[in-house]
């Protein structure tokens, strides 16, 4: 090892017991009065919370330490690096339980915290906003049907060229803001939104991931844990600026990532098709003067993973009869124990983070939907995914879930006999 | 909380030195003398690994412990939901050293290991393996365009149909096998690899994440580990049954996460079309006689994470001069402080999993290569991403790329000027 490591890191070490580490006054309004997260290990003992920034991705930075690759007591240059657009504060951010798995503050540290860190601490971000383009093919395959048009400022034609020339191909881009948010967990609120104590809750995520963490249990007096789990990604189309106008109109998709269907357009479900209607709504949102969001969280396979999404699949296909609509939850209770470990009642976090108070909802989603009210946002209009989009294997998925309590305008829907919905076999 | 919450699962709990659990003898051919991989939680005293199934989702698991939403003394029903294709066993699962990031067993516990588990123990598995249908776009543009026919098999031509009747539209679709691998870390074998003592392996695992599983240190005598990381999806093109003749032609990606280009086709960087080009060679080769393969790794922003590859983007744009191929990867050094943390030589894991000795490489990765070529498999052609499939702006991506050792046979990228290959600003 070329790097000496740093001794003591873990927070439960008895150094980090000699200093008082500033405090995080979670959901207060002045920033200088809620404190900084202070996540970093180069003097470990500042450091405020429980976990490291990076989410999953903590793992291969320790390994790259490990291996010598990186010196951890290095702090990073960040310079340049804040962020495109500036996002609140709002309200929201100061009501009491609003936000509890992000940290609204998490953008622009360089400059909220700038005192701080010329003095020495190391803040680091953990939310980044950039711009970029995006050219979906289903917005091309939009324009060319007519649903959408060019407006040279939220849908764009370009030439495409290659070696400076023109290739005589049109490509159709977007200019959207992009935001990557790194999970930020106020132990409290967590608790207090899944109706348990803070200390069950704690305890109950120490045993059941065999050990992980076993300073949240011993270090109670911090109260914020930064896990290692995926991250959420932002995407805005239109004026981010106009988010905080309560007259502009806001159309939202929160979206589950799969990779099998948003990458790879597998037909055993309608997540890319959804997604891909989402953008063209959000374009026609954008054009009319509002805004379009999407929010896409990292919880493949309904938060379960894809290994055991992956067996699911093989038990819907392998059932006596065929899959079916009426067993598709079934199959799943069966093969993971329960049916969803997406936990909705977090997603609107990042729509308050957004300052949202009234959208139109593009998922049909009842989980959703009851999250986003409860929460305190109005939704003034449910966007069904149109029938066409629907791949045809992906019919048992959506018959199952409007049989479930999903949005639909589709009068037939309550009158289809789920048993009679069938899937694809492995064979055909 | 509902349930009682498992007590003392942490393998450290003294109850659980009371017996001594199944032992694993990691590379051994006769899986009964390997042993099963048991980091279920049902039965704490059983486990023989630290970590538990599921990757980063283990903590969504976890919370749906604490929310009284799941049993997890239940063991799930896993009936009918074996694999698919049947992968190995291959004499690269026994070379001492070859396959140290998955569990080659993990597909078929439940016949492997049928005995002990009929006995009680609750083995679960790490690898699954279905079948699907994927339709991406960029398949039908290839079709359109000539590039690819339609051989009703491998690439099929269906009518797409609403409620039972055809929409005149067809749609190209490929059957797949698709895979999910958890990671499954040998902890000796992964020291040896990244040529370190593995107890410098286990202490900086848990000082650099803030003190996440301290049994990697107090539990030497565990030396498999689950870690909280994301999942590997594998998918086959063709006959998956060919993979064990070393007669078929096998062309292989192994594809490195990106949200941004892969469900967003953003056009800063090349991944979605490379990945879509992969496809069509995949098709073409699996219509030959050969099989395809794409390994997709969840490895986002070069395992740095999403938030700190877009602080990158904006370093990139936003220097003097602008975005040049020049600064490329300067600008990651500088805001990551490193350049990346993908950790290559553990990707032909999977490759060895499959039984792979010879190979077409859709990648131009020098680091991809050098890893493939040294864990033993011959690489008989490379091929690199046609230039019209390049966006505009990943120029700088791509050019910098080359410069710095990437494959190409473009004999004018060593006179390139990297200074004067430029990216947007974020104002066009």
């Amino acid at each position: 090892m070329n790097n000496k490591p740093v001794v003591n890191a873990g927070a439960s070490d008895p150094a980090s017991h000699e200093t008082n580490p500033l405090p995080i006054l979670w959901g207060a309004t002045d920033p200088a009065k809620r404190g900084p997260i202070i996540a970093t290990l180069s003097d470990p003992q500042r450091r405020n919370v429980l976990g490291v920034h990076g989410g999953q991705f903590s793992l291969s930075r320790s390994m790259a330490v490990a291996a010598g690759m990186y010196d951890p007591t290095k702090k990073p240059d960040l310079y340049d690096t804040y962020p495109t657009d500036v996002i609140g504060p709002f309200p929201q951010w100061f009501e009491p339980g609003k936000i509890v798995t992000l940290d609204p503050f998490g953008a622009n540290v360089t400059e909220t915290f700038a005192d701080l860190i010329a003095g020495g601490y190391d803040i680091r971000p953990t939310i980044a906003v950039t711009r970029a383009y995006i050219r979906p093919l289903e917005i091309r395959e939009a324009v060319i049907a007519g649903r959408l048009e060019v407006d040279g400022s939220i849908l764009k034609a370009e030439d495409e060229r290659r070696n400076g020339e023109a290739t005589g191909r049109v490509s159709y881009a977007c200019p959207v803001t992009e935001i990557a948010i790194d999970p930020v967990w106020h132990l409290p609120g967590v608790a207090d939104r899944l109706g348990i104590s803070e200390l069950d809750l704690r305890r109950t995520l120490v045993e059941q991931t065999g050990g992980m963490f076993p300073d949240l249990v011993t270090r109670r007096d911090l109260q914020v844990f930064l896990p290692p789990i995926g991250q959420t990604l932002v995407i805005i189309f239109g004026d981010a600026k106009k988010l905080s106008d309560p007259k502009t109109t806001v159309t939202v998709r929160v979206h589950d990532a799969c990779i099998g269907s948003d990458v790879l357009s597998s037909d055993v479900c309608c997540c890319r098709p959804y997604l891909t209607h989402a953008f063209e709504e959000c374009v026609r949102c954008a054009q009319q003067g509002g805004v379009g969001v999407i929010v896409y969280f990292d919880k493949e396979g309904r938060g379960l993973g894809a290994v055991t999404k992956l067996m699911v699949y093989n038990r819907r296909k392998r059932q006596p009869g065929g899959d079916t609509a009426a067993q598709y939850f079934a199959c799943t209770e069966q093969v993971a124990g329960f049916r969803d470990a997406r936990f909705q009642q977090f997603m609107p976090d990042p729509l308050h983070w957004l300052g949202l108070h009234r959208i139109r909802l593009v998922s049909m989603s009842n989980d959703k939907y009851d999250a986003i009210i409860r929460s305190g946002i109005e939704v003034i209009e449910r966007i069904e995914i149109p029938a066409e989009l629907i791949p045809a294997d992906a019919h048992v998925e959506i018959e199952a879930k409007k049989a479930d309590g999903y949005f639909t305008m589709d009068v037939t829907s309550n009158v289809t006999k789920l048993d009679e919905v069938r899937g694809r076999t492995f064979l055909t």
